[in-house]
C-alpha cells in the first residue's frame, strides 16, 4: 500500500511536463514528459541543454547509496537518511531500497512532501510546536495505523503547546517523541541537562497526547567537536536512555529509539552505539546523515568519516555544476553564467575543476582557474595565463554542501560518465 | 495579444493547485486552487499557515511599484525593471501596468519564463554565448514580430559564438545587441576600453545576425563606488554613445538604447542620462532596478538612492518572514524553525522585529533578540533577557537582499496589514 502510494507518485513525476519551471532543461524538449524527455537519453553537452546546468553522477549517487547501506548494516545502525538534503522522492525511494528504516524530517512541510509520497516512517528532528503542522500530523495518524513517526521534544512549554494542539485536533493516537539531548553548552537546541530530560519525561507521562519512545541528538553541533567531545557526548546520550529505561519510562514499548549521527561523525556513532546495553526493549540504533547520497567536493569531502575509516570505503562527489564562460575582459579575468542562484555558497565557493572546450568539446583540467566570488548571476574566476580559458568554453565545478546544492535545481539531470542524461530528479523545497 | 497572454498565463497560476509543493501553505488548503485560497482571504496568524512562512507586504509593494514608476517618468527614464530578483510573473504585470517598457532578464531561462508569461519587451543585462539559448532565441524572434529582445556582447570571441548559433539556427532577424562597457578596472563583465569598443562594433557591423542598438553597463560594479567615481563611468557610457552615434554606427535604427542602473545609484544615473545630447535617433534611457519591489531591511535599506534624495519618497521594506521558536534551551538562547531554506544569509543575517505571542496573538517589539547564525534549517537566536521569548511565540524577521529571498519560496502570501491574506505570489527558479 505504501509502495503502492510511493509508487505512484514516482510515476507522476514522470509524467510532469517539461517547461519554463525547470531551468537548464532542453527548450525544445518544451511539452514532452520528463520520463519521455528521460528516454530520448540526450547528452548533457550536445542535447540542447542550456547553461548553467548542474549534473548528478549516477554512478557516484549509487556508489553511495550502496556504501552507506554496507555501512549501517555492518555496524548494526538503522538508517533513516536526513530527507532536507535533497527533498527528492526518487532517492528517498532507492534510499529506502538499499535498506533505510525511514526517512528524516527537520521541518513538518517536508514529513508533508514525504507523505504525500507514501514514506511510512518518519524521524522528524526537530522540535514541532506549530498547532497547524500538528493538526496536520494527527490527521495523517489517524489516516493510517502504519504510518511511524517520531518527533523532538526539548522544553516543557512545548509539550504544553503540542497536547493542547493534539487534543484541539481530536487526535486518535499519541505521537512518539524523543527527547532531545542537547550537545552541549552553546550548542543548538536540546535539554541542557539530565535533570531537566527527566522532567521531560515526567511531563510527557502526564499527558495522553504524547507517548516517549527514547532519546535523540545531533553530535555535529558539540562545540569545538573533535573525537573525544562527540564520544563523550555520546555517551551521555547513551547513558539518559539506559536512566529513563531503568526509571521505567520505557515500559510498554516494544521498541526503544537512540538516534544521532550526521555526516561528519557517524563512525563514533557507530562506535558508542556498539556498546548500548540491553535495554527493557530492542533498541533502534538509528543513524541520520543525509549529505552522503550526493556528497560533495568542499565541506563534506574534508569531514566525512571515511577519511577516517578508509577501510570502510569512500562517498564520491556527485554533483557537478557546469557554467559557460560569457565574458573574459582581461587576461585575469573571466565570467561564468552561474552564480548564487545556482551553486552553494554558504560554506565555501565552487571549486573550478575542469574545462570543456567550446570549440571541440575537449576536457582539460582547469588549471590556474580559480572562483573568488559569486554574484546573483555571476561567477567571478580569476585566470593565470590568458589562454586557460575562453568565451564559450564550459567550466565544471565542485560544489560544497549538498543541501544548498539541491535548493536551487527544482530538476537534476541523473548523468552517466560519458553525459548522457538517464533520468531526472526532482527537488520539492 | 501580449497582454491575452499574460492574462491567461496569470489565469493558469490562480488555477493551479495548493499542495505539497508549497511550503507554509495551510495543509488544510490541500485540493483548493490558489485563486479558491485566496478568495478565503485567510489571516496568516490564524488561518492554518505552517511556519516559517514569508509573508509579502501587499501595500508595500503597491507604494514601491507607484514610487519608482513616478521617480522613472519624473527623470524621463524607461523602466525595465530586473526579473531576476522576483521572477514572478504576477509581479511583472503589475510593473508593466505602472508604465514599465519591459522586464530584465540575466540568463536565457529566465528570458524564457518571462515569454511563456508574454513579457513582449526583454533586455538581456547580460552575455549570451550558449547555442541552445541563442536557438530558442531565434525561433521566439522568428514566431513573434512584436518581440523585442536585447543582450549584451563585450567580445570579439562572443559576436563569433553569437553568429554561428544564430545562422546554424536559422535566425529570420538579427538579434540587437548593445555593447557593454565594464565599470572599470577589475569590474564584472563587460569592454574595458572605449577602443576595444569600437573594435566590437566594427564585428557586429560585420555580421547579419546582430543589430547594434546601443550600449550599456553595471553602475553598481564600479570598484569603490561613490557617487563621483559612479558618475565618471556614466559619463564614459554616454561618450562612448555618442561616439558610436558620430562614427554612424546607430545610422539605421529609429531608437538608440543607452542603459544602466541596479538599484544603489539610479539616482546618479538619472543624473547623467538627463544630460545625454541629442543624438540621431531618440534615445531610450534604460533603468533596470529590480530590488525595489520588495525592497529589504538591510542591504538596500542602507543603498538606496533614496537617502540621499528623500525628498522623492522612499521605498518600503515588504518581507517579513514569520518563524517560530521551537527551543529554548539556555536563558540566553532561542531557536526558530526558519534557516538557510528560508531566508537571506548572503548579505546579513536576518534581524528580529517583532515578537507575536504563542499565547494571546499579541505583539511586541524583539527587545534583546538577536540572529547570530543561521542552520540549514534553524536561526539561532541571542537573547538578553530569559522573558524576551518563549517557546510557540513567532517571531518576525526583516532580511536583507529581495534576490535571495524570493529565491527561496515558490509561493508567497501577499499580505495585508491585519494579516489578511489577498493573494499569493508565485515565482519561477
Amino acid at each position: 500500500m505504501a509502495g503502492e502510494r510511493l509508487t505512484q507518485g514516482l510515476g507522476e513525476l514522470a509524467d510532469e511536463r517539461v517547461d519554463h519551471r525547470f531551468k537548464a532543461l532542453p527548450p525544445d524538449a518544451e511539452g514532452l514528459t520528463v520520463g519521455e524527455l528521460a528516454a530520448e537519453r540526450r547528452n548533457l553537452f550536445t542535447g540542447g541543454f542550456t547553461t548553467p546546468v548542474l549534473a548528478l553522477a549516477a554512478d557516484s549517487v549509487e556508489h553511495n547509496l550502496a556504501l552507506m547501506e554496507t555501512y549501517s548494516t555492518r555496524h548494526g545502525l538503522a538508517f533513516a537518511p536526513h530527507g532536507k538534503t535533497c527533498m527528492a522522492p526518487q532517492l528517498f525511494a532507492r534510499q529506502l531500497e538499499h535498506g533505510a528504516w525511514g526517512i528524516t524530517a527537520a521541518v513538518p512541510h517536508q514529513a508533508r512532501v514525504y507523505r504525500t509520497f507514501g514514506i511510512q516512517r518518519i524521524f522528524l528532528a526537530n522540535e514541532v510546536v506549530d498547532p497547524a503542522g500538528l493538526r496536520w500530523l494527527a490527521g495523517e495518524l489517524a489516516a493510517d495505523p502504519d504510518f511511524r513517526f517520531v518527533c523532538y521534544v526539548d522544553s516543557l512549554r512545548g509539550i504544553e503547546l503540542m497536547d493542547v494542539a493534539l487534543r484541539e485536533a481530536g487526535a486518535v493516537r499519541p505521537v512518539d517523541v524523543v527527547i532531545e539531548l542537547g550537545a552541549g553548552e552553546g550548542a543548538r537546541t536540546g535539554v541542557r541537562t539530565e535533570a531537566e530530560c527527566l522532567e521531560l519525561a515526567d511531563a510527557i507521562a502526564g499527558v495522553d497526547t504524547l507517548r516517549l519512545v527514547g532519546v535523540a541528538g545531533y553530535e555535529g553541533e558539540v562545540p569545538d567537536a573533535d573525537t573525544e567531545r562527540v564520544t563523550a557526548w555520546l555517551r551521555r546520550l547513551v547513558s539518559l536512555a539506559v536512566e529513563l529505561d531503568k526509571a521505567g519510562r520505557f515500559a510498554d514499548l516494544d521498541q526503544i529509539v537512540v538516534s544521532a549521527g550526521g555526516s561528519a561523525w557517524f563512525d563514533t556513532v557507530a562506535e558508542v552505539f556498539e556498546q548500548l546495553p540491553e535495554l527493557s526493549a530492542p533498541v533502534l540504533k538509528l543513524l541520520r546523515s543525509g549529505a552522503y547520497v550526493s556528497h560533495d567536493d568542499g565541506h563534506y569531502r574534508n569531514l566525512t568519516p571515511f577519511n577516517r575509516i578508509p577501510q570502510e570505503g569512500a562517498l564520491q562527489p556527485a554533483f557537478r555544476l557546469w557554467a559557460q564562460v560569457v565574458s573574459r575582459p582581461t587576461p585575469e579575468q573571466a565570467f561564468l553564467n552561474a552564480g548564487k542562484r545556482d551553486a552553494a555558497y554558504d560554506l565555501h565557493l565552487p571549486r573550478a575543476q575542469v574545462v570543456r572546450s567550446g570549440r571541440d568539446g575537449t576536457e582539460r583540467p582547469a588549471d590556474g582557474l580559480t572562483v573568488t566570488k559569486l554574484s546573483d548571476q555571476h561567477a567571478w574566476l580569476t585566470t593565470e595565463r590568458s589562454g586557460d580559458v575562453e568565451v564559450g568554453d564550459w567550466v565544471g565545478l565542485g560544489l560544497s554542501h549538498p543541501c544548498t546544492s539541491f535548493d536551487k535545481w527544482q530538476l537534476i539531470p541523473l548523468v552517466e560518465r560519458d553525459g548522457t542524461v538517464t533520468d531526472f530528479i526532482r527537488t520539492f523545497f
